[in-house]
């Protein structure tokens, strides 16, 4: 793992995810960018301390020249976005899988360069866009890909916060700090860390790829350097349009992404909140309430799910699908056998690009007075 | 009443609406275009013979020669938007005061004229934008006016329906046919009958008027004439941004109008089809959930009610509050008193202005390429 | 109408509900027992001086003596409990349809007797047991007539309430007052005011009888007289069984009225104050969310519904339908007609005696210590 | 771990619950009673041959004569009802702390003297009532036990499920089959396996005891030889009143455990399905929506907490919460030190103990028609 130290709150949330499934063990790490802090971080971790390392460079290095069952079998990057690259591309050059926060990158080329450094070195690569995880999202895109609602014409997504509403990064929340941060950040703020994941969603479930968009980003905390607050239009492929809002200044909302797809015969609509349940409209008909894990449910909910209906599932348990999913395509790779689609049905580098080029696409197009923009990947 | 006969929809909402609080009495009509139809309706609805008239002309006229206290008191509108004016314009000058269904008239240049006629009339004007008369809306108001929130800076406001998501109109749906049809219904579909709604709630919750917008209109049906969709971005006159969509194209919504509205220290949340709950936020505190008929309402919100809390009221009770306070109004009027301003809160041409300005606007900017338009009221 | 004066609650609703539909104008009253209450309520009301009444025999007596034509065509009883008998009687004695408010009598003999005098009379008699009035719980008994669950096996029915958690009936509160004075509210309380109710509810969706049941009931509020909260086991005629619990006492719950019935192959839930959503269960399949007002529904829940899907109706538009019902009865009779069974679907004495046998029961369960009891009806 | 071999459902959910925070490892089982079943089992979880127990009996032994840092810390008892006491004595006297599922035992006496067991070895054992793990279960019991609704008053909890609706153990479910026998399950079906956690939750939550109760058990389903469906008035210590019921056949009910308090002053609302809710009623105030994971939760509803609000945390993230707290009581009391009362806070004997005494109760008192029965723990 590089990053992840005390502190840090996202680092946590990848062990959890992890160790859920039983099947990877943490036996390393590069937790900060202070020596010190990373030795500190690893005991708590009751990592052994000569696998606590001071750098991402030397945990590389060292577990490379470690005997082949003895060393680590992937790196988890889960450092500021800024911190995202370098490590991703020692570990692939050095031969190590790598799975990474998101966004992939700080920036678009670089999200362009490390799909090469990945082709180049044959290694998987897994991005950690968490909510596509969840059972009922992989529902949802099965109704949309089976054609159940016919063609898509509108889709909503959105991704209200509220945590920001107040200057928090000035009272020394380590969250915010960086989150405003352009220089750790990127060029988006709440459209970077949010904004990203609703683009992501709203793709993965139609399978639809958004054309252009234009969008009003704002910063309505005085002083703030990134957007805390965007609102877009989108335009898909297939002629559908759309909405897509994030905020971080939405009083009262938690982590209230949700999405709705409309098509010609049919749509949907579902909210991380409560995320075991998919709202599902047809032309006419009641509507109805999919929950995770009945039997009625497919295959591919089936799969992303840990225990029956009526025991919630949560977000760690759809941060673990993805961990669970990048473990079993290593373990299907490393035996030379083909994995399920099940299996390899976790974000990629893919994502990662869409994502960087939906940034630049959202802060060109504010930029010009909310001018329609497309977006380059 | 002027239209309203058999087969409509919002004669009948009109004539519940007005009977409800037993101060009102329909006591003559002109239902329909067809002399013979506007005769059978009346006759429906038990009104005498000689009062059922052929035309709004014949029926104003005739009225106005009738002893004071014999005649009609005032003339409610509810035909299709381009019949608002004409009958509205004739009963003014002739001396009776309006209550018109929305739009106020079929174009912005005609609502403009219509506040000249109204001015000169010393008559009242009042306009069913129905969704105002809710008593959790009336808190809403409140609590943006108060100042509990706070600056206002993001509305979120929609207004999703599905029941155009096929070609109804070509089915022989007369709700449908007109409503799609722009020598009926105006320069737009979906945003003149229902996106208005939603201008008007999110300018009567905050007291902000919205300075200029950019929307994307579609039709999404083949063959329609008018918009059956539209995303649009709002900026409103205190620097507030702002996202307004509404459809007819949203498979499984009813009529899904709610808003959502952040200022810096809360925010607030309401539903149409749930429209007892408000949804209060506050920055730090749990989420509060203000229900119709309390004793801890203001005094807006409770003259606004009928039943003890947990007794639902609904959508017939917010159209009867509008058509209470007009006739409370002009009994005011009648008596030389000046009325409380509990009793003039109801829509006027104003509020009628606003809306056929914003529908000039989104025409103009979704024309345009979702252009940055200012509302010109 | 009989009580409903200046200060009293339900006579208001009864009078917005006869309203409504603009089939029954009210044309005099003895609207209190204190005759210069009743003529100071009636002129508020915008009766004649000579049609409001100084006591109900007055009034029956006098609009007897009029011509057909002007009398009234029938009478409503909206007095406390003790007063629901000899008006009743006297007017249908005199030849006057009845339709009062629940519970039809003070106690049981009295409201058998009432069903001989009813068939002696030949007069309509119908009961405002208001919450069988609404779309979503005609929809759910026509369910189970049709067999869409198959045998019911379990039947929840709650009503809730929170207003009387303090002793408010010292504090000058009228609707507290009688309601916890057993000897204008009679042997029960909660269970009398409220109970009944959910007795009412769960035996008119299921179409079975409650054969038996036992019950513990509680005065919480210290000093107060009658129950404020009971909770029952129930027990129906074709081995069903059942929960039935009231309370005044649940701090924080409106009208909160709910049912949830369970068959072996289906259920339903219905919630008062959501009333426009009926839950349908299955087996094995998602939860259909039915709502008023759209195409699917039966032609019984249609019939009882006014506005679209998505403009929520409510408890007033409920308690209308028993007066629309009611007066269509009339209607009908007097024409000489045979009502459509869509029609004649109001509570009528049957389900008073029902309601009073229920009461009986309950109170003499808690008495014997929770002890299994038959209802005597 | 004893028991959770292949087939089985609750002993992954003690794993993943066990895993989730990296403090325990799974190094050895008895996974069956067939010792192939267990070696096989094992093998699936990376056990290594030699630590895959053919019997708990070997395995306790074993173990224990492994040097003291090699060897399993305590014992996780996964097994079907009948076969929880045995192991927990022999791990108990052997000097293993143990964590069991429940219930804690076959039937009231093994509990009984399990405590004694349990007090003579000095070890900790603790009991998997999970759903008092959940956050906003904590913040409840805080709630009440800080007096903030003064004297409770009334308790309704409720355990519906739909899956047992039809015969399903004749149709090979594993899960259906040992439930429904008396055998294995013990004296009650439903009330052991559902019951019990409504009766613990309740307990747990107000800090009260049942001091009696009535039951009427019922097997719907034809054949069925342990009661399905079960209806029970409750009777507190301090004099409040409640109703627990619970059902396998309540078609379309998930895990819909839930529960509501009532005191002087307040009360409290919390569903399993969305365990991150906690809705908090005040006399005259509107209702609070309390949510995991905020700044303004107490300290106990913080400490059972993973994620930021928002992030919905589950059945798994419950269930590991007694695994955590377990866990670091045992380093705690290693390490000689005294452990804070909310790493104590998980199910102990004693709610063992009253589990057994509640069945025994509904079980007595529906075999004598619902008698009130005292709860003898």
């Amino acid at each position: 793992m590089v990053g992840g130290g005390q502190g840090a709150f996202i680092g946590g949330v990848h062990r959890i995810a992890a160790a859920i499934d039983q099947k990877i063990d943490l036996v390393c790490g590069a937790f900060s960018s202070t020596p010190e802090k990373s030795k500190a971080s690893g005991k708590e971790l009751l990592i052994p301390d000569d696998r606590c390392y001071g750098t991402f460079e030397e945990m590389i290095q060292t577990e490379a020249s470690l005997p082949t069952d003895q060393r680590m079998d992937f790196v988890s990057i889960v450092t500021p976005n800024h911190m995202h690259f370098a490590p991703a591309k020692l570990a692939l050059e050095t031969g190590f899988h790598v799975l990474s926060d998101k966004p992939a990158t700080f920036d678009l080329q670089q999200s362009k360069d490390l799909k090469g450094i990945i082709e180049a070195s044959g290694k998987l690569y897994g991005l950690t866009h968490n909510y596509t995880g969840y059972p009922m999202v992989k529902q949802a895109r099965d109704f949309v890909k089976d054609g159940e609602f016919g063609e898509i014409r509108k889709i909503v997504v959105e991704y209200p916060q509220g945590w920001l509403a107040t200057k928090l990064e000035a009272e020394g929340a380590k969250q915010a700090e960086w989150r405003t941060d352009p220089k750790r950040s990127g060029a988006a703020g709440c459209m970077g860390d949010i904004g990203t994941h609703a683009e992501n969603l709203a793709e993965y479930i139609t399978g639809l790829q958004i054309k252009e968009l234009l969008a009003d980003l704002t910063a309505f905390v005085p002083g703030r350097q990134l957007d805390d607050d965007g609102n877009v239009l989108l335009r898909f492929e297939n002629g559908a349009k759309g909405v897509l809002h994030a905020s971080q200044i939405s009083v009262g909302a938690e982590n209230n992404l949700n999405i709705r797809v409309y098509g010609e015969k049919g749509g949907l609509e579902w909210h991380q909140v409560e995320p075991n349940t998919l709202l599902v409209h047809r032309l006419g008909k009641p509507t109805e309430v999919w929950r995770t894990g009945n039997d009625y449910v497919g295959e591919n909910a089936a799969h992303a799910s840990r225990t029956p209906f009526g025991h919630p599932e949560g977000y760690l348990e759809a941060f673990a699908n993805i961990y669970k999913n990048f473990a079993d395509h290593i373990l299907a790779v490393e035996a030379g056998e083909t994995p399920d689609a099940k299996v390899t049905d976790y974000p990629k580098i893919d994502d990662g690009i869409r994502g960087m080029a939906f940034i630049n696409a959202v802060v060109t197009s504010s930029a010009n007075g909310a001018a329609w923009t497309p977006i380059e990947a």
